[in-house]
């Protein structure tokens, strides 16, 4: 994983002063980074992409589609939509995975807390976002209001994804320290980035788009385990695309609302890098960097569901010969995942013994694993008190090596090297096919299903984008 | 004013380390802050508020609906509702001063704009929070869907403004110096308690409800002269009214989202004062403390407004006379109105040379002295050109020294010791009125305007506190 890649850049860069720059310095040096962004945004050609950036594309929307309709039946859904029904506007947009029609900016909302109910969606490494959230959510919702070419789309996901992304490549790790849920807080960037794009905004109105929406960050990493997370890339969505409606209208904002004295930059991070977000617009993707996890939980506990897993099929390992497991593994998985004793499915996804746990007794970490009752299986339970877990700095947040004693004495390990689902060993077309397939069932019928996966992978030739919502819904 | 007060306080603790705490020291001793606001804002008896708070409270609410008003047919208000109103749901609330009706939550949106846009809503100088705005905007329009009676109104609008002020006070002055606009980014903890208490939330929805709150801080100085500023107290409004109706509905947060580790306090703040929110609640009361302004702008030009119309009219200078102008003034004065050239209204509101030259040219600093016209005037540019600003920080914000040399060599000169529309020296509530009447004239017939003054007087014998805002509409 690049995590440690970068997190080795950034101290390295913090030791030589090379790079990083405090806020006072970097408001004397600021580069126009508002001004240089919305001129990219508005400019960039869908011609000019390169294969390889179409295609992550491609896979970052079927990976989304899967992703927000599994979660759609989940109460988080239910309570968002009791709560704000009764103020909602006209039926202009699907919710994915059901039958209910929103206006557009309550969609956005709701399609972006379903996508990110399962932590099972995508993974921006270098800066842990997730951006298929805020940003599809929001053109999604918005296409089937002013429709659009899934070549106009794909083109306005890929600058969405591009400016959230290196929105948070400036701030990251500094921002996400100090307590920011990094989706939530760039990600309203990446939505009113792509809305301000299909909406057409002269660049004027796209600096005016992303200076209203850098007051409107959204998320805290305190909420992790409880609703309120997924809440985030649902509202990140809802406030670009209302950003980006306002502008239109010439709802003006400050021309310098990142980089400016008392700007974003300034509030939300102690360090930050301008060029990330400035230099190699339209050559480098981050995009192109997007991956996709296996398992519905942190990408931190990938190495040790993947070692467990390992264990139990190669090795046929069974509970009841267990006497002890032990984790090494970066300090990031205790700090992130150190829940000893979840109690719901969402604290589960926490809980890194939970993790190992089910990954012994079942040989899986989809979504069923983190249900409420699965949670509190007896059986579950006792398995995940036997985890003890020793962490290193010098093990990489991708390795792990996960030890289990049996009660006849025998030792079992497996070392984890790089986990599946990262950069270096993403998941195969076929993979995500499956994992869409998994998320889907039962929600959507299966002839919809296979149409709906050939529209994700086939989006350059739409005509109308915002098909994919409606094929996604009942 | 209590400005200074306050930074003294703040700086001696600073020093002696008595009562800041930096974030990690927070954290490990942070009493349960978000549960001791619940309790309280669940609890806490209408008959219990003193008379000097009940009657504060009405002068914060007829404050509130003249600026709402008054600011209501500005484009600011055009460009929101054109940009929004396809998306919006039933009708359900009023907009102020204008005929349309939105779902409560857009209306609460527009309504909290619309009050403060003309920069001339009510202060808590401790913070410079512009309370009523997230609040009164939130309930008011909350009250036209959930009809309640006005004491309950009152005192739900008490609690919020307590709320906000607190949280505010407990992590100023820190938070506001690293670029938050602590009206939207505070005030949003106001309307989720306000909005939470009149729907009957139970404490542990409340907590929710403060929690969601938490996840939405909104918006950043840099603003300040565009739009959005006016924006953040609309939003927070909205957020918390969300907020409020989501955890009404089950929508979890984490329990400690405003004092726990990768919390509120420790993104937006790096020192905190727990005890500001925690003791005497039902006891003091920050919402005695509110003050309104007598001029269209920042609290901080007031000092020299004020001696500017004194020189004015009672020294009788002609700016014809004038060959110089020379302010003594806090350094604070500069970095929120250092704007030397300003070529819009809300810019000018920005720029003390702006606000002295209105005040000598016209003795009055009201909205129409910060229209784009009279900021373009070539009178008024030619007189502001001849201010010079000297800050020293021995003069308290409070206090200003304006030296006018003639061009026949006399020299004339004020020094204000308190500025009008200060805790010391307040409006009356006649001077309260006739700032309404100004506000007012020309958007409400004059019947329905004194009806609407005397319905806010006597909100506490109001049966539908929802009626003040049909009073406020066309």
């Amino acid at each position: 994983m690049l995590l440690d890649r970068r997190a080795a850049i950034a101290a390295s860069a913090a030791a030589t002063g090379a790079r990083l720059t405090n806020n006072a310095q970097a408001q004397a040096s600021a580069p126009p980074v508002a001004r240089t962004l919305a001129h990219y945004i508005t400019q960039a050609r869908f011609e000019d992409l390169p294969a390889n950036v179409r295609r992550e594309g491609c896979r970052t929307l079927l990976n989304y589609v899967g992703v927000a309709v599994g979660g759609s039946r989940h109460e988080t859904v239910d309570h968002v939509l009791k709560a704000l029904a009764p103020f909602c506007g006209p039926a202009q947009a699907n919710v994915l995975g059901r039958s209910e029609r929103l206006d557009i900016l309550n969609a956005a909302l709701v399609n972006g807390i379903s996508s990110h109910i399962f932590d099972f969606d995508d993974i921006h490494l270098k800066t842990v976002i997730h951006p298929a959230g805020p940003v599809v959510s929001a053109i999604l919702a918005l296409a089937q209001y002013h429709p659009v070419s899934g070549a106009d789309f794909l083109n306005a996901m890929i600058l969405g994804v591009e400016t959230e992304c290196r929105i948070g490549n400036a701030v990251y790790p500094s921002h996400y320290g100090m307590g920011w849920h990094i989706t939530g807080s760039c990600g309203v960037f990446g939505s009113a980035a792509a809305c301000g794009r299909l909406l057409g905004l002269s660049e004027q109105q796209m600096v005016w788009a992303l200076g209203i929406a850098a007051s409107q960050p959204v998320g805290l990493k305190v909420q992790f385990g409880s609703m309120t997370k997924s809440f985030h890339p649902g509202r990140a969505a809802q406030n670009g695309l209302t950003a980006a409606l306002m502008a239109q209208q010439g709802f003006t904002s400050d021309n310098a609302a990142l980089e400016g004295k008392d700007g974003w930059a300034q509030a939300v991070s102690r360090q930050v890098r301008w060029e990330e977000i400035t230099q190699g617009l339209g050559s480098r993707y981050e995009a192109a960097l997007n991956t996709y996890k296996p398992f519905a939980c942190g990408i931190v506990t990938h190495p040790a569901i993947d070692a467990a897993i390992q264990l139990r099929n190669q090795d046929g390992l069974r509970p009841d010969q267990i006497a002890s497991i032990e984790l090494r593994a970066n300090p990031l998985v205790l700090s992130l995942t150190g829940k000893t004793d979840p109690s719901t499915g969402l604290e589960g996804k926490f809980s890194i013994t939970h993790c190992i746990a089910v990954g012994l007794l079942f040989g899986a970490a989809g979504e069923k694993q983190f249900q409420d009752n699965v949670v509190r299986d007896p059986a579950v339970v006792a398995l995940r008190r036997l985890v003890t877990v020793k962490t290193d700095p010098a093990v990489r947040a991708a390795q792990c090596d996960l030890i289990v004693r049996l009660k006849d004495g025998r030792i079992f390990s497996r070392h984890i090297e790089t986990a599946i689902g990262s950069l270096e060993k993403p998941m195969s077309d076929a993979a995500l096919e499956a994992k869409f397939l998994g998320l889907t069932d039962g929600i959507l019928p299966r002839p919809q299903t296979q149409s709906l996966i050939e529209a994700c992978w086939k989006i350059e030739q739409q005509a109308d984008a915002g098909a994919i919502a409606r094929m996604a819904s009942i």
